[in-house]
Protein backbone atom coordinates (compact mmCIF):
# COMPACT_ATOMS: atom_id res chain seq x y z
CA UNK A 1 0.00 0.00 0.00
CA UNK A 2 1.39 3.68 -0.82
CA UNK A 3 1.47 6.57 1.94
CA UNK A 4 0.10 9.19 2.20
CA UNK A 5 1.23 12.14 4.76
CA UNK A 6 -1.47 14.83 5.72
CA UNK A 7 -0.32 17.81 7.26
CA UNK A 8 -3.17 19.25 10.21
CA UNK A 9 -3.05 22.55 10.36
CA UNK A 10 -4.70 24.52 7.51
CA UNK A 11 -5.59 20.74 5.86
CA UNK A 12 -7.99 19.15 8.28
CA UNK A 13 -7.92 22.02 10.95
CA UNK A 14 -9.37 25.55 10.68
CA UNK A 15 -5.97 26.86 12.28
CA UNK A 16 -6.93 31.06 10.65
CA UNK A 17 -9.88 30.63 11.52
CA UNK A 18 -9.18 29.70 15.14
CA UNK A 19 -6.77 32.72 14.83
CA UNK A 20 -9.11 35.05 13.31
CA UNK A 21 -12.03 34.23 15.88
CA UNK A 22 -10.34 35.45 18.76
CA UNK A 23 -8.61 38.36 17.44
CA UNK A 24 -11.80 39.43 16.40
CA UNK A 25 -13.32 39.12 19.99
CA UNK A 26 -10.52 40.71 21.10
CA UNK A 27 -10.12 43.61 19.02
CA UNK A 28 -13.84 43.81 18.26
CA UNK A 29 -12.75 43.18 14.26
CA UNK A 30 -15.36 41.41 11.91
CA UNK A 31 -12.11 39.83 9.47
CA UNK A 32 -13.29 36.89 7.56
CA UNK A 33 -11.14 34.12 5.40
CA UNK A 34 -11.66 36.09 2.60
CA UNK A 35 -9.56 38.86 3.87
CA UNK A 36 -6.80 36.70 4.43
CA UNK A 37 -6.46 35.42 0.93
CA UNK A 38 -2.32 35.26 -0.28
CA UNK A 39 -1.98 36.86 3.08
CA UNK A 40 -0.35 35.42 6.43
CA UNK A 41 -2.16 37.07 9.38
CA UNK A 42 0.43 39.51 10.40
CA UNK A 43 -0.10 41.07 6.68
CA UNK A 44 -3.51 41.69 7.18
CA UNK A 45 -3.48 42.99 10.95
CA UNK A 46 0.13 44.05 12.35
CA UNK A 47 -1.91 43.11 15.33
CA UNK A 48 -1.23 39.68 15.52
CA UNK A 49 2.13 39.66 15.50
CA UNK A 50 2.15 39.84 19.43
CA UNK A 51 -0.93 38.08 19.86
CA UNK A 52 -0.97 34.22 17.74
CA UNK A 53 1.86 32.86 20.33
CA UNK A 54 -0.51 34.26 23.25
CA UNK A 55 -3.54 32.51 20.94
CA UNK A 56 -1.64 28.72 20.39
CA UNK A 57 -0.55 29.11 24.23
CA UNK A 58 -3.51 27.94 25.54
CA UNK A 59 -4.13 24.15 25.21
CA UNK A 60 -7.85 24.65 24.19
CA UNK A 61 -6.95 26.65 21.38
CA UNK A 62 -5.50 23.61 19.38
CA UNK A 63 -8.33 21.22 20.79
CA UNK A 64 -11.31 23.73 19.48
CA UNK A 65 -10.05 24.04 16.04
CA UNK A 66 -12.91 23.09 13.11
CA UNK A 67 -12.50 20.35 11.15
CA UNK A 68 -11.67 21.21 7.49
CA UNK A 69 -14.86 20.41 4.78
CA UNK A 70 -14.87 17.17 3.76
CA UNK A 71 -11.68 15.79 5.27
CA UNK A 72 -13.20 13.33 7.33
CA UNK A 73 -15.31 11.82 4.76
CA UNK A 74 -12.37 11.59 2.42
CA UNK A 75 -9.38 10.49 4.56
CA UNK A 76 -11.62 7.51 5.49
CA UNK A 77 -12.49 6.48 1.68
CA UNK A 78 -8.69 7.03 1.30
CA UNK A 79 -7.74 4.85 4.09
CA UNK A 80 -9.19 2.11 2.01
CA UNK A 81 -6.18 1.96 -0.67
CA UNK A 82 -3.45 3.69 1.22
CA UNK A 83 -1.67 3.63 4.45
CA UNK A 84 -2.45 7.18 6.11
CA UNK A 85 0.21 9.23 7.99
CA UNK A 86 -1.05 12.56 10.32
CA UNK A 87 2.05 14.28 10.32
CA UNK A 88 1.72 17.34 12.15
CA UNK A 89 4.80 20.27 13.33
CA UNK A 90 3.87 20.19 17.12
CA UNK A 91 7.28 21.16 18.63
CA UNK A 92 7.05 24.56 17.73
CA UNK A 93 4.06 24.85 20.09
CA UNK A 94 4.91 22.43 22.06
CA UNK A 95 1.79 22.89 24.24
CA UNK A 96 -0.21 21.75 21.13
CA UNK A 97 0.96 18.07 21.73
CA UNK A 98 -1.82 16.98 23.75
CA UNK A 99 -4.76 18.56 22.42
CA UNK A 100 -3.64 17.70 19.01
CA UNK A 101 -3.45 14.05 20.05
CA UNK A 102 -6.83 14.65 21.47
CA UNK A 103 -8.45 16.26 18.80
CA UNK A 104 -7.16 13.83 16.10
CA UNK A 105 -9.00 10.91 18.64
CA UNK A 106 -12.16 13.08 18.08
CA UNK A 107 -12.15 13.88 14.74
CA UNK A 108 -10.24 11.04 13.22
CA UNK A 109 -11.88 8.31 15.53
CA UNK A 110 -10.99 6.00 12.66
CA UNK A 111 -7.57 6.42 12.29
CA UNK A 112 -4.90 4.44 14.79
CA UNK A 113 -3.13 6.29 16.60
CA UNK A 114 0.24 4.49 15.87
CA UNK A 115 0.06 6.81 12.42
CA UNK A 116 -0.32 10.03 14.22
CA UNK A 117 3.43 12.07 13.92
CA UNK A 118 4.40 15.09 15.58
CA UNK A 119 7.77 16.39 14.20
CA UNK A 120 9.16 19.51 13.08
CA UNK A 121 11.28 19.41 10.63
CA UNK A 122 9.38 17.12 8.00
CA UNK A 123 12.41 15.51 5.45
CA UNK A 124 12.33 12.76 8.40
CA UNK A 125 9.11 11.59 6.84
CA UNK A 126 9.17 8.27 4.94
CA UNK A 127 6.27 8.17 2.83
CA UNK A 128 5.16 8.68 -1.02
CA UNK A 129 2.58 11.74 -0.72
CA UNK A 130 2.55 14.70 1.54
CA UNK A 131 -0.24 16.96 1.30
CA UNK A 132 1.02 19.82 3.11
CA UNK A 133 -0.27 23.80 2.53
CA UNK A 134 3.58 24.78 3.80
CA UNK A 135 5.90 24.89 0.70
CA UNK A 136 8.55 24.82 2.95
CA UNK A 137 7.16 21.58 4.23
CA UNK A 138 7.24 19.93 0.85
CA UNK A 139 10.62 21.46 -0.32
CA UNK A 140 12.09 19.00 2.12
CA UNK A 141 10.50 16.24 1.68
CA UNK A 142 11.70 13.01 -0.13
CA UNK A 143 8.40 11.82 -1.68
CA UNK A 144 5.39 13.32 -3.83
CA UNK A 145 4.86 16.86 -2.17
CA UNK A 146 1.05 18.00 -3.06
CA UNK A 147 0.48 21.88 -2.07
CA UNK A 148 -3.15 22.60 -0.19
CA UNK A 149 -4.92 25.59 -0.77
CA UNK A 150 -4.89 27.86 2.17
CA UNK A 151 -5.14 31.80 2.12
CA UNK A 152 -1.53 32.11 2.99
CA UNK A 153 -0.59 30.13 -0.22
CA UNK A 154 -3.07 31.47 -2.93
CA UNK A 155 -0.64 32.95 -4.80
CA UNK A 156 2.82 30.12 -4.69
CA UNK A 157 3.23 28.35 -7.95
CA UNK A 158 5.64 25.75 -9.01
CA UNK A 159 3.82 22.45 -7.16
CA UNK A 160 1.10 20.16 -7.53
CA UNK A 161 -2.01 21.71 -5.86
CA UNK A 162 -5.34 20.67 -4.99
CA UNK A 163 -7.89 23.34 -3.50
CA UNK A 164 -10.12 20.81 -1.89
CA UNK A 165 -10.83 17.37 -0.44
CA UNK A 166 -12.85 16.40 -3.12
CA UNK A 167 -9.81 17.61 -5.54
CA UNK A 168 -7.71 15.35 -3.47
CA UNK A 169 -10.51 12.35 -3.83
CA UNK A 170 -10.51 12.46 -7.33
CA UNK A 171 -6.47 12.90 -7.65
CA UNK A 172 -5.79 9.85 -5.03
CA UNK A 173 -8.57 7.55 -6.19
CA UNK A 174 -8.09 7.86 -10.08
CA UNK A 175 -4.43 7.03 -9.59
CA UNK B 1 25.19 14.80 6.61
CA UNK B 2 23.90 11.45 7.48
CA UNK B 3 20.93 11.19 9.97
CA UNK B 4 21.00 9.03 12.97
CA UNK B 5 17.48 8.21 14.42
CA UNK B 6 17.42 7.33 18.13
CA UNK B 7 14.97 6.04 20.08
CA UNK B 8 14.26 7.32 24.04
CA UNK B 9 13.09 4.52 26.43
CA UNK B 10 15.70 2.21 27.19
CA UNK B 11 17.95 3.99 24.71
CA UNK B 12 18.34 8.01 26.23
CA UNK B 13 16.08 7.47 29.20
CA UNK B 14 16.02 4.40 31.88
CA UNK B 15 12.53 3.47 31.41
CA UNK B 16 13.11 -0.02 33.34
CA UNK B 17 14.47 1.68 36.08
CA UNK B 18 11.83 3.84 36.73
CA UNK B 19 9.25 1.01 36.62
CA UNK B 20 11.15 -1.40 38.67
CA UNK B 21 11.88 1.99 41.49
CA UNK B 22 7.60 2.36 41.55
CA UNK B 23 7.11 -1.35 41.93
CA UNK B 24 10.10 -1.99 44.54
CA UNK B 25 8.37 1.01 46.43
CA UNK B 26 4.53 -0.30 45.67
CA UNK B 27 5.18 -3.73 46.63
CA UNK B 28 8.30 -3.38 48.97
CA UNK B 29 10.36 -5.78 47.06
CA UNK B 30 13.91 -5.24 45.82
CA UNK B 31 14.49 -5.67 42.06
CA UNK B 32 17.56 -4.01 40.35
CA UNK B 33 18.10 -3.89 36.44
CA UNK B 34 20.44 -7.28 36.74
CA UNK B 35 17.55 -9.39 37.88
CA UNK B 36 15.98 -7.85 34.28
CA UNK B 37 18.19 -9.66 31.66
CA UNK B 38 16.53 -11.41 29.30
CA UNK B 39 12.90 -10.76 30.61
CA UNK B 40 10.44 -8.13 30.38
CA UNK B 41 8.85 -6.61 33.50
CA UNK B 42 5.91 -9.02 33.44
CA UNK B 43 8.33 -12.33 32.96
CA UNK B 44 10.40 -10.70 36.20
CA UNK B 45 6.84 -10.46 38.30
CA UNK B 46 3.27 -11.11 37.10
CA UNK B 47 2.60 -8.25 38.69
CA UNK B 48 3.85 -5.69 36.82
CA UNK B 49 1.33 -6.44 34.10
CA UNK B 50 -1.68 -4.23 35.51
CA UNK B 51 0.98 -2.13 37.00
CA UNK B 52 2.98 -0.63 34.63
CA UNK B 53 -0.02 1.19 32.53
CA UNK B 54 -0.87 2.83 35.90
CA UNK B 55 2.74 3.95 36.42
CA UNK B 56 2.80 5.62 33.01
CA UNK B 57 -0.14 7.23 33.25
CA UNK B 58 0.86 9.02 35.74
CA UNK B 59 2.72 12.66 33.88
CA UNK B 60 5.64 12.85 36.26
CA UNK B 61 6.92 9.12 35.38
CA UNK B 62 8.39 10.34 31.67
CA UNK B 63 9.61 13.68 33.33
CA UNK B 64 11.80 12.03 36.41
CA UNK B 65 13.73 9.10 34.07
CA UNK B 66 17.47 8.88 34.77
CA UNK B 67 19.37 9.73 31.39
CA UNK B 68 21.47 6.69 30.33
CA UNK B 69 25.19 6.72 30.94
CA UNK B 70 27.24 8.97 28.58
CA UNK B 71 24.39 9.27 26.35
CA UNK B 72 24.58 13.37 26.56
CA UNK B 73 28.17 13.23 25.58
CA UNK B 74 28.13 11.19 22.96
CA UNK B 75 25.21 12.37 21.28
CA UNK B 76 26.84 15.63 21.16
CA UNK B 77 29.52 14.91 19.68
CA UNK B 78 28.15 12.95 17.11
CA UNK B 79 25.75 16.07 16.70
CA UNK B 80 28.97 17.25 14.69
CA UNK B 81 29.11 14.64 12.29
CA UNK B 82 25.43 13.66 12.14
CA UNK B 83 22.02 14.84 11.86
CA UNK B 84 20.94 13.70 15.02
CA UNK B 85 16.71 12.90 15.85
CA UNK B 86 15.17 11.33 18.33
CA UNK B 87 12.16 9.53 17.60
CA UNK B 88 9.81 7.77 19.77
CA UNK B 89 7.07 6.04 20.58
CA UNK B 90 4.65 8.03 22.38
CA UNK B 91 1.33 7.70 20.56
CA UNK B 92 1.38 4.52 22.93
CA UNK B 93 0.84 6.72 26.05
CA UNK B 94 -0.18 10.40 25.28
CA UNK B 95 0.03 11.77 28.30
CA UNK B 96 3.90 11.27 27.80
CA UNK B 97 3.59 13.69 25.26
CA UNK B 98 4.41 16.71 26.86
CA UNK B 99 6.45 15.57 29.62
CA UNK B 100 8.56 13.64 26.88
CA UNK B 101 9.81 16.98 25.44
CA UNK B 102 10.13 18.60 28.82
CA UNK B 103 12.82 15.82 29.74
CA UNK B 104 14.50 16.11 26.16
CA UNK B 105 15.16 20.03 26.45
CA UNK B 106 16.12 19.73 29.89
CA UNK B 107 18.62 17.09 29.22
CA UNK B 108 19.08 17.45 25.85
CA UNK B 109 19.27 21.01 25.48
CA UNK B 110 22.05 20.97 22.85
CA UNK B 111 19.39 19.47 20.30
CA UNK B 112 17.28 21.78 18.19
CA UNK B 113 13.53 20.56 19.00
CA UNK B 114 12.73 20.54 15.08
CA UNK B 115 14.36 16.92 15.28
CA UNK B 116 12.42 15.40 17.75
CA UNK B 117 9.71 12.63 16.03
CA UNK B 118 6.66 11.83 18.57
CA UNK B 119 5.42 9.14 16.33
CA UNK B 120 3.96 5.23 16.97
CA UNK B 121 5.00 3.15 13.70
CA UNK B 122 8.82 4.18 12.96
CA UNK B 123 8.31 3.04 9.09
CA UNK B 124 7.23 6.39 8.68
CA UNK B 125 11.54 7.89 9.72
CA UNK B 126 13.53 8.50 6.82
CA UNK B 127 17.19 8.28 8.30
CA UNK B 128 19.95 6.72 7.54
CA UNK B 129 20.23 5.08 10.85
CA UNK B 130 17.69 3.95 13.60
CA UNK B 131 19.35 3.24 17.09
CA UNK B 132 16.39 1.24 19.03
CA UNK B 133 15.94 -1.33 21.57
CA UNK B 134 13.37 -2.82 20.25
CA UNK B 135 14.14 -5.42 17.40
CA UNK B 136 10.30 -4.99 15.62
CA UNK B 137 11.38 -1.12 15.70
CA UNK B 138 14.62 -2.30 13.09
CA UNK B 139 12.64 -4.85 11.29
CA UNK B 140 10.17 -2.09 9.71
CA UNK B 141 12.64 0.57 9.53
CA UNK B 142 14.21 1.18 6.15
CA UNK B 143 17.75 2.34 7.08
CA UNK B 144 20.16 0.44 9.24
CA UNK B 145 19.04 -0.54 12.36
CA UNK B 146 21.18 -0.78 15.16
CA UNK B 147 20.04 -3.16 18.34
CA UNK B 148 20.62 -1.06 21.23
CA UNK B 149 21.50 -3.68 24.77
CA UNK B 150 18.63 -3.43 27.21
CA UNK B 151 17.81 -5.92 29.79
CA UNK B 152 14.96 -7.27 27.47
CA UNK B 153 16.72 -7.84 24.42
CA UNK B 154 20.12 -9.49 25.71
CA UNK B 155 19.02 -12.96 23.80
CA UNK B 156 18.21 -11.36 20.77
CA UNK B 157 20.38 -12.25 17.88
CA UNK B 158 20.65 -11.57 14.04
CA UNK B 159 21.29 -7.50 14.74
CA UNK B 160 23.98 -4.97 14.33
CA UNK B 161 24.21 -5.20 18.03
CA UNK B 162 25.71 -1.59 20.34
CA UNK B 163 25.98 -2.33 24.50
CA UNK B 164 26.46 0.90 25.31
CA UNK B 165 27.20 4.39 24.66
CA UNK B 166 31.43 4.34 24.06
CA UNK B 167 30.13 1.73 21.68
CA UNK B 168 27.87 4.15 19.71
CA UNK B 169 30.30 6.77 20.17
CA UNK B 170 33.07 4.23 18.25
CA UNK B 171 30.99 2.60 15.81
CA UNK B 172 29.91 6.09 14.44
CA UNK B 173 33.09 8.13 15.07
CA UNK B 174 35.11 5.42 13.42
CA UNK B 175 32.54 5.00 9.82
Amino acid sequence: MKRIAIDMDEVISHFSVGCLELFNKEFNEKYTIKDLQGKLLVELDARFADRVDYYLANESFFLDLQVIKDSQEVIQKLSARYDIYIVTAAMEFPTSLAPKYQWLKRHFSFLNDKNFVFCGDKSIIHADYLIDDTPSNLDRFTGQGILFTAPHNRNVTGYTRLNNWQEVADYFLKI
